[in-house]
């Protein structure tokens, strides 16, 4: 049996809390959100489900967040930034396909001719797809990916798309995280070229976004070993897929869901239990001023929000501030 | 503006450290690791990664480690806890199928006829594996997985499967995570099986469970929505899927991966790197007095440990306790 010998070892920690007199002592997690119902039931929930003395409280390994990227995130107007990399690819493939030119879906791609590409329907676009997203090593696709994302202004506020992001939704996620929940993206777009710049724009993991998947070959014919992306779509991430895919990766459904177009309707309803509090925010671009107005493609979605009590969250009226570069 | 009013808080926090005198005073966090050269091989391969001021530091974002469950993490002899499953499952379901004492596979699997099923290859087994794990919703799935994880005993050792776990994986699963890794697990067996059990028997979220997938097929006919089981293998987790699953669900390769089996082999390939410091470990069942004793199933495995310096654990030599039961 041994002796002990004990240390004891002293800690001082100076702890300085400055703030206005007329302000509450506790910063607003929220800043850039108006005090409007949305705030207000965000704030609510996430008081509900951290709170161990209350029947709504949720343990941390349930804390499940699922955000839509395009629309939800990040600008999706003019066009998604997937569409953006795809005719960007194009044009940077063209001078080896001289045909293009004159060959479809790719003269309208180069010529962005966006309404002949919408009248040769999903042959076309999937013809693009596989054309910039296939055929390569993921290793190569990453750079590619990565050099779009690092080069690409976006046409009407000249800047990266990855600047477009919403200032509201960045605290959002940020509130999240700090009470313990695990946040994930779900969305349409492919899941690699997401993966480029989620950690640093949203500070989201690559294991943390779910998106639409090509099949993958592996190759080891030398090694290291290397990953190829065959033209076949795993899963087109969209709809009812998005649930789907919810319960193939991350094993439970989400008790926060936010989305902001019909195809988000089935993740929404997917956060909805008999168990467990939960909470779904869909976005409602409606600002022509600072961002963009439209409802096309959020019709359902907004029926759905009025018949189940989803909180609807609008950018002209709950976002004080858009984007992180404003003031 | 406003004039500010400070507050100024001090936080007082008392450190105690007791340690034998004649061992160190940091704690050996691999206690149940033999000093053998696979313990100094992960203890150097975790500094390495961790020090900021040497060239093979690793940022936390790319420490990712993938361990295979059965064999690697639990015990898989004399035979898998999923196949003990599907044996419990028919069993619990043949009072209403008379039928299944005359009717194969069924028959075969009522008694426990390995030979007979052996035989009839991949068609049996695939029509138990459905019957048992497809059909019915992800909610029932899961209460039929706990039922099962929490009244089924080992023949040999007379406890329940998740107390089969050894000692020093977990001691190395806590390793990990103490220095920033995100762990996965990355088996052939059934996803939603491992998910009842890996967070509380590893410290594994559920999300972070990679394996064997069904279709799913979400239903909103009534809300809250459900999502149905369909009799359809989507990926059988083994052999190459393991690295094609990782870059899809994780998006990067392990720089830790750690395996049993011929079936690992392709995810321990995965890990090597021409950038990144990486480590590869397999798990060799040679102790048949405290386990088992096999090379079945692993030769090829043992053959490429040799040719690619992978590390090869020996659980005769390395692991000086086996289960966490174990004194």
């Amino acid at each position: 049996m041994h002796s002990r010998v004990c240390l004891a070892g002293l800690v001082l920690f100076a702890f300085v809390a400055c703030a206005p007199p007329d302000q509450p002592a506790a910063a607003d997690p929220l800043p850039s959100w108006a005090d409007r119902a949305p705030k207000q039931r965000i704030l609510d929930f996430i008081s509900q489900v951290t709170d161990g003395s209350r029947p709504g409280f949720v343990p941390p390994a349930q804390r499940i967040a699922t955000f839509d990227n395009d629309g939800t995130l990040l600008v999706e107007k003019p066009d998604y930034m997937q569409f953006e990399f795809i005719f960007d690819e194009i044009e940077r493939m063209a001078p080896n396909h001289p045909e293009w030119k004159s060959v479809q879906p790719f003269k309208a791609a180069l010529e962005r001719d966006f309404e002949t590409i919408d009248k040769m329907g999903a042959q076309g676009g999937i013809r693009l797809l596989f054309t910039t997203h296939a055929g390569m090593t993921q290793s190569e696709f990453s750079q590619l990916a990565a050099r779009f994302v690092a080069t690409d202004k976006h046409s009407r506020y000249q800047r990266p798309y990855t600047d477009l992001v919403y200032q509201p939704m960045l605290e959002l996620l940020d509130l999240l995280r700090a009470n313990d929940f695990q946040v994930f993206i779900v969305s349409a777009g492919t899941v690699e070229l997401m993966r480029t710049y989620t950690l640093e724009v949203y500070g989201i993991p690559r294991h943390h976004v779910i998106g639409t998947t090509f099949r993958q070959h592996y190759d080891a014919a030398t090694l290291p070993a290397r990953i190829l992306r065959v033209p076949e779509i795993l899963s087109y991430n969209n709809r009812s897929a998005k649930p789907e895919n919810i319960q193939l990766r991350i094993g439970q459904h989400p008790i926060l869901a936010v989305g902001n177009s019909d195809g988000d309707i089935e993740m929404l309803q997917f956060a909805e239990s008999d168990t467990l509090p939960y909470l779904q925010l869909l976005v409602h671009h409606d600002d022509a001023e600072r961002e963009y107005e439209y409802d096309e493609g959020i019709e359902d979605a907004l029926q759905q929000a009025a018949a189940h009590n989803w909180t609807v969250v609008s950018l002209k009226q709950d976002f004080l501030r858009l984007f992180p570069f404003d003031n």
